[in-house]
């Protein structure tokens, strides 16, 4: 495999990509988030449905989280690893968020991330995003 | 971005991958589903925990599913999608997976994935698998 040089330039430019994203969420800038997005993203999100396509429908998602999140600025990720090409890379970590749900507690979750790149014209451009916590059915755990 | 020769030749070289890795998962045949997976793979699984590091980790998680799974035969992957560079690839798609509750109430559930892989002396290896069902947390969907 081997790290060579366009590989480890295309990971010291995606890694700020991940880092100026996750910036972003917590200063709840939906323009910063979508900012590095492609139009036809596909997006699997924590809560339901099983899938969202589309720059529209990761917008909104984020409208969703946001209800959530309710500023609380716990949108922190750990273990990012970049495993880049030439044009095409993913990226996974662990991401540690801070909200409140319904009932008005307080939480902190931790998130599994994957992330899908493509180079087009020059610039990185998320076309996948994956996001998940384990199950938590009792009858499959 | 435009699929070059070399793109469209790795997809058509990663499609089979994936098909056969589940056709192996369908068959309970825990050496072909671990033909093309990397020895420090990172598994995102759908039950706990968070994440499961490294091959041996992997396999076990398999021997788990198949208490689940008691040789239904239902595991097929729809919409597959492959993005693939010169050395660095990841898809994603849905599986329609078929197994047994622990109260015995037989179930299919669809279960996202995403794949990422790394060509590595000529031969393409899963570097990183996540697989999860929509959070069911009713506070948080």
């Amino acid at each position: 495999m081997g790290a060579g040089k366009h590989t480890m330039r295309a990971e010291a430019q995606i890694r700020p990509l991940i880092e100026a994203w996750a910036k972003a969420v917590r200063a709840q800038d939906i323009d910063g988030i979508m900012a590095n997005h492609a139009r036809d993203i596909l997006l699997f999100d924590v809560p339901p449905p099983v899938q969202l396509r589309g720059a529209d429908a990761y917008r909104k998602s984020w409208h969703r989280f946001f209800e959530w999140f309710q500023g609380s600025g716990v949108f922190g990720i750990g273990e990012l690893k970049v495993n880049a090409g030439d044009d095409v890379a993913f990226c996974h970590g662990l991401i540690r968020c801070g909200g409140t749900e319904t009932n008005g507690q307080k939480v902190e979750l931790t998130v599994r991330l994957t992330v899908g790149l493509r180079r087009i014209d020059g610039q990185w451009m998320v076309m996948h995003e994956h996001h998940s916590e384990p199950s938590q059915d009792p009858t499959r755990s």
